[in-house]
């Protein structure tokens, strides 16, 4: 199976800009027209940029046009206080910014949303996230001026699934979000990756939003400044790589392995091995760590405190721990 | 202290309309004007409708106009199958009335909010029947007509409260409302009843909705056809009875056992008495009992179980305990 | 890759008998030998029944003599409240069988114990189940005789895993039942499958309790009559396929599907492939479906209300979803 | 009511040592025989120190010989990051000290029992503490010794409560104590104090263990060296007060208030008012702020940092918020 096709087929499975990105540029490794790329290093990883530029790059990523920022770090996953402190500083600045190309000043009120289902663990991050970090908008209502010195309004919600809900994730929020008038919207979700090393290893935010399709749940409707009418910053770390997306990799690693069988082996072939053994659940398999909840644990903190740090200018880095639940 | 004197004191913590009327009646049982009061029997416990006809009324009961209606069943409480079956038949039957004197069609969209924190069990009534009950409005939308036959689009709501979200509560559920338009908004809340014998043993049903003010969460905006624009129907079981209210009742207790006290004690010192003993808490002490949890359990999912049998045609009273989580 | 080769990779991340005797007997069906088979029918599924008769069967089969029920029945997964009913009456009457082999009285005392992580969905029916059934020990001590009429004392435990507690599963279970001294032993846990069809879907009741390494905790010590000096019934429901289990079977199917491969295509080059493609994670991934919270909340009530009705004589099929938390 | 009759009522419902030594010793002050009584300040707080020092002790005490020591500061009911950090580092030098005293190296293993019910906020003190704090046990086995260097070996267990597991706490407990072999039995649990103000505001740690009957959840059976074989520390934290000592406060402060009624109103009229308004849950009511899952979090946080630096030679107080899940 070419790249080309390749791409196609797993692209709706994997929701890193930066993967995408690898899977198109292929062995080779080619620019991409309208896509920028860029990468630096801090002491416990790298940070990988991807810009989208235009329509052209937009068409090829299957991505709308913005910026894609991935933070890699094995350390992510492993219990290092010092790597968390660290990564956690460096999403914070990373989001600072992101935040700061939206011209919102330091008392500009913020929503953040924490997507996915809390009964499902590895798509769980989001409550998780949203219910580990400060919330301070009811304070600047009812408590003295000196508690709120160097805090933002934030709020926070979990709107559930449709399947607990019945409701439309995108339209839940749309209704707060026209109640409390944020002028920023952060949705924080948990993955799909392309690969299961990226699994509790990398932290993406993107200052597109959310497409339709693309998470865990597969929302059907976006969240992103259309859907919303105010800017949206999508965080998200992956929690699971899905089952289809592994099958495709296992024969690929197989077809680079033994390039003789690119003759002999037809992709029909390999799609209905494919068809034979994900059964009826089909594309609704996903592959995760049994580890699943240590791993949402550890990471949602490092994201609960990032934002703390990032929405807050009295918070800083060395109050890491402080003031998450 | 006389009765209309403490009346003013303790109205503001208790949630029942029966008891609030109770209490203005006083021992002699004297009618009350602008108030309609009956009473009838079933199986297992008692009916009270209390109809707020006019101004007169609204203003000595301190509740807008409307119909409260409240069973009774100390067998609530227990772990009896078929007092429950019927407790939760007679239930639906009062709410179904309700729902038709708005004149809703059986197909028209309800939506259901459980008020109350998750967190903090004797609050977490609301959120724990919405989880129980049966979610469809989802279905109309991708499943077969064959599938939704008898059903009635409903959707859920647990909007979690101020000091989780930082956002009211009110406007949480109004947000949603303008999404999801429902004919008819039912709110679910824990309750605080004015006497610990109520605790678990009685279902208030209000078509009025929930005066600001009310509920254990003590809600600053009202969740009614005012704020909502839609009838909104309250249901809630009280859970606790606030720690002023046990005091005042120990005080009257103590004066009716020995009415001599009315001369030598003076309101004054009793209320320095309260003062010493509720201490720095106030107002925030509840009095509940230590197996809150199982009460919680068990009348949730009574409720959740007469919220589908009202809500859909296609549910009858036999299907007591299908279709709950 | 040969079958019998096939079976020693596969046969550790595996737990049902079923299965196992499925993957040896091959595409021919030969006889296992020291291997009983036995199959019947019941209106929503099958039941089979694999004996392991002596050593020659322990050894091909790699688990202790005894007996092996797995009921199957698709409609375990959807929500038919008939096929459950129905489901639940089959399932406590093996069930049933299986205790009566035992030689137990109806009075005699039962330690159910709900084993996995409840922090992790697809790992938490075993605790699920144990907060769902009814639980009567207690009764006995302090209710008085008539409440306890024809039931038997039932106490469960839910003891978490390694991880959590730093303890040894099998460790505490010992501990608990040196005090608490029940007759039998019921450990309930979540299975990894063979096949992703068999995910909730198919119930195993085994008469030989849980050998070291099985389940997808993977218990270091066994928990069996051996290590707990009482008989121990394990009971459970697939909720996860291991990766590498889904990997072989893809190779396999491809295999199946172009025998021609079997000339090109090395063993080795398919470990390869699956090393490259399970990464760091490696055994540790395991396939589950998106649904699992809702899988595991329909199939823990059947368990849960199986174990009630198989227990109790008090209880019968026509009381299903009654005693139920 | 005289201060000696009072003393008998109230004690059952009362935890705290500090406050039973306040209530026998009266208005006038007077020396308790065979107590010792000491304090001590630390910038946030109060350290008071009661030893029990012979039978005479206990005897009026109503508790055995040993050391309670109280930790007093209103700050750890507050948000406030520097009180917290001092109030743990003083808590965990207090904890260290009566664990040096039972002769303990610093690798001599310690199982931790979060005592309590889970499912009721209230009393969920405990289980939280043991879910926040590190476990070490498994790590000795598993783990390479540069990764245990200066920890010890800590084991924990959340036993539930009779109402849901139909086993004694004390008897789970002691069946894994025979297990696990600790040196070192230390319980954590949810206490009833004698005073609204204490909730939340103190920690008790008493190298008793716990008595029968005491904490909310009212253990039957002792968990103390004469029931585990082993030391028992017991720590708690005051979160409800019963309603019955709530009434006899208030009484006791009308009394005071207005001496002239100790002529008019007898113990008899007081008792009965009592049981006219707890009604037919009787004992079984506590009274806790409707804030308690806020502090329930807040405090069991300080309780399990507090544990690990007092465990674990490794960790110091500048960790505050570090190895907490």
């Amino acid at each position: 199976m070419n790249n080309e096709r390749l791409y196609q087929k797993l692209t709706p499975y994997m929701d890193l800009a930066v993967e995408a990105h690898d899977l198109l540029r292929g062995d080779t490794g080619h620019e991409i027209g309208g896509v920028r790329h860029q990468q630096s290093r801090f002491a416990h990883g790298n940070v990988t940029t991807i810009t989208i530029l235009n329509e052209e790059g937009e068409k090829s990523m299957g991505r709308p046009k913005g910026t894609y920022v991935t933070l890699d770090s094995v350390e992510l996953r492993h219990n290092n206080w010092e790597a968390h402190k660290n990564i956690t500083k460096n999403f914070a600045e990373a989001l600072k910014k992101m935040i700061a190309d939206f011209s919102l000043t330091p008392s500009d009120p913020v929503l953040v949303v924490g997507l996915g289902n809390w009964n499902a663990t590895p798509d769980a991050l989001g409550p998780k996230v949203v219910n580990t970090m400060m919330v301070t908008r009811h304070m600047f209502q009812y408590a003295p001026e000196e508690l709120t010195g160097g805090l933002r309004p934030v709020s926070i919600l979990a709107p559930g699934v449709l399947g607990i809900t019945g409701i439309e994730t995108a339209e839940i929020i749309q209704g707060v979000v026209e109640k409390v008038r944020p002028k920023l919207v952060i949705a924080v979700d948990a993955l799909a990756a392309g690969n299961v090393d990226r699994i509790a290893s990398t932290i993406q935010l993107a200052n597109t939003g959310i497409s339709p399709g693309s998470g865990i749940g597969n929302q059907r409707k976006g969240i992103n400044q259309e859907t919303m009418g105010v800017p949206v910053i999508a965080i998200g770390i992956p929690t699971v790589v899905n089952a289809i997306v592994i099958a495709f990799q296992l024969f690929g690693h197989l077809l680079e392995n033994n390039p003789s069988l690119n003759q002999s082996l037809t992709d029909e072939e390999m799609e209905k091995a494919i068809h034979q053994v994900l059964g009826s659940f089909g594309t609704h398999l996903t592959v995760t760590p049994k580890e699943i909840d240590e791993l949402i644990s550890t990471t949602a903190r490092v994201i609960a405190s990032g934002l703390n740090q990032a929405l807050h200018i009295a918070i800083n880095p060395n109050d890491y721990a402080m003031y998450l639940h």
